[in-house]
């Protein structure tokens, strides 16, 4: 909107946004400071981000590096309902960091899933998440394998004595995901897999508004194309909305993101931010076993590895080699 | 997943993706066509672009440049409900190209806004729309605002005999969507504006799905950031979720798409693909009304040419300046 096009005294005094500071950072580069109105926003997350970076996310010269909430503005959104220590509780895990591994691939049959589920959930994992990429598919509805891996985990520690959570991956619009969630539900299921970026902002915000005792992975399918600076997106946005862990490519794996990066993304899921409660950095992508010491040192505990493929990879020797990496997590606190 | 993780024999044939072609398209730079199974897309819109790019997205040197859609995965979906042929018809505008402006900015109260709205459908526009920054914000709720301008554009088309439709931009999840949209209808309203990829595809999907009377404008608002060829994005699947119009930033304004991108992307807009019928390609972002003629030779008579600031930086003039921009059209056609 041109400034000369506005002539209303409010909006030019109260709306319009500022320019709060430039600086150049390196030759040509600057950073540039926005204050923006929080009115613009109507609490709401969708139009929260359309402020930040809606029509900027056109420009190819243009990255959104961090936002600053003011109170007003923090206190009209949820943040995690469990969290870091919540997570923590559900499985019975202290001072040590947490562990996670992925159903996959897609293409096999529920029954197939829930084999591969109980095999890991046998090696102690503290979380099963369904890969991404199983959605509603006919190879295995969601309803079958839900069903499935939940009574292959339960079965599983049963017989261990562990805490094994299972996420299932949810797809879809809202309707659809509530009746997803609620199949969950009635599989004994408290934690599920979301992928903001394809669902909606809003949408996940809406169930994690509507089912207030689910935990909530949040996956960065479709966010990593955003010049949207990770930690802001994957670390702050998804915590704002009730992400009780965010999953993100670790350094060192098949993605790009550097070290920096994974700890500012750690930091920012974690860090104190008003009244919200820490969210899970979970650390994944192309991870194997022998670099779980180095993870540790590098995150510290508060943390989730997630291991799939290096997992899966050996093939007989699955819930052994699931045990390993328990044992690894453990030796290390 | 590693393949070698896999040991499902039908999983191996019929399910992992397969590389069909790569082709060196200058120095270091690499075209690469990848087969995969239509089964895995569940026939859902999220499923389908977690598919063609949702880890994908991660790797900070892939861009999606497009997709082919076998007919049994095209035919899942829906498409435009009315697209071009069906808004010509709205408006009564045949062989020519289609006017729209914007109503801003942000911070107006709801009956400013209606004011303007009126002041511009006297001009004879075929379209006002919302500005995608306009969502539920105190200074003009979205049913305030809807009711204000749904009146104001009424009696200006009674006036004029005019026949301009007002297109409420949408926020929000789906339950707040479908409220949104209730409220229009109930203010004769029959075009709605919605950003697919802040809403999410699904949502947006849903929305097309549940009305299938309303005409849809679809925002790139966060969709430019992405690194999906823009005829991809917001020719291609914007179309294919059921958007009759999509809107996007002309070359030469204030968004760096090139005349390639834009034309490619009105080619996508519009051209044949199985059954859909061709979305209306929406040149907007900086437009001004001295570059009418050029981009009506640049793109022919089917597109809408929407000039927002251009127009409201008038000001006292506003609905002689929209009449010229409306004229202008007219006499090129």
């Amino acid at each position: 909107m041109p400034v000369g096009a506005i002539d209303d005294a409010r909006v030019l005094a109260e709306v319009v946004g500022l320019v709060a500071g430039i600086r150049e950072t390196s030759p040509g580069v600057f950073s540039v400071r926005i204050a923006l109105a929080v009115e613009t926003t109507g609490g709401e997350i969708g139009q929260l981000v359309n402020m930040l970076f809606g029509n900027s996310s056109i420009h190819d010269d243009l990255n959104l590096e961090d936002v600053e909430l003011p109170d007003e503005l923090l206190s009209a959104f949820p943040g995690p309902g469990h969290g870091l220590a919540g997570l923590r509780q559900d499985v019975g895990a202290s001072g040590r960091a947490l562990t996670g591994s992925a159903l996959k691939p897609q293409g096999l049959p529920a029954r197939s899933l829930g084999e591969l589920a109980e095999r890991l959930a046998r090696g102690g994992l503290d979380a099963i998440k369904d890969d991404h990429g199983l959605a509603d598919q006919r190879a295995a509805p969601f309803a079958d394998r839900v069903a499935a891996c939940a009574e292959a985990v339960a079965r599983a520690n049963a017989a261990t004595g562990g805490g094994t959570l299972y996420w299932p991956s949810l797809s879809g619009d809202l309707d659809r995901l509530r009746r997803q969630v609620e199949t969950a539900q009635a599989a004994g299921i408290i934690a599920v897999l979301v992928a903001p970026m394809i669902l909606g902002l809003p949408t996940v915000a809406a169930l994690v508004r509507d089912y207030p005792r689910m935990r909530f992975m949040a996956h960065p399918a479709m966010a990593g194309a955003a010049r949207i600076a990770p930690p802001l997106l994957l670390g702050k946005l998804f915590r704002l909305i009730g992400a009780d862990a965010t999953v993100f490519p670790n350094h060192g794996g098949r993605f790009g993101y550097s070290r920096e990066t994974c700890l500012a993304l750690a930091a920012a899921a974690l860090g104190p931010w008003g009244g919200l409660k820490p969210c899970v950095p979970v650390a994944a992508g192309g991870m194997t076993l022998d670099r779980v010491p180095e993870m540790l040192e590098f995150y510290g505990s508060d943390v989730m590895l997630l291991i799939g493929g290096g997992l899966l990879a050996a093939r007989e020797r699955l819930t052994a080699e699931t045990a390993r990496f328990v044992e690894a997590v453990s030796r290390h606190a």
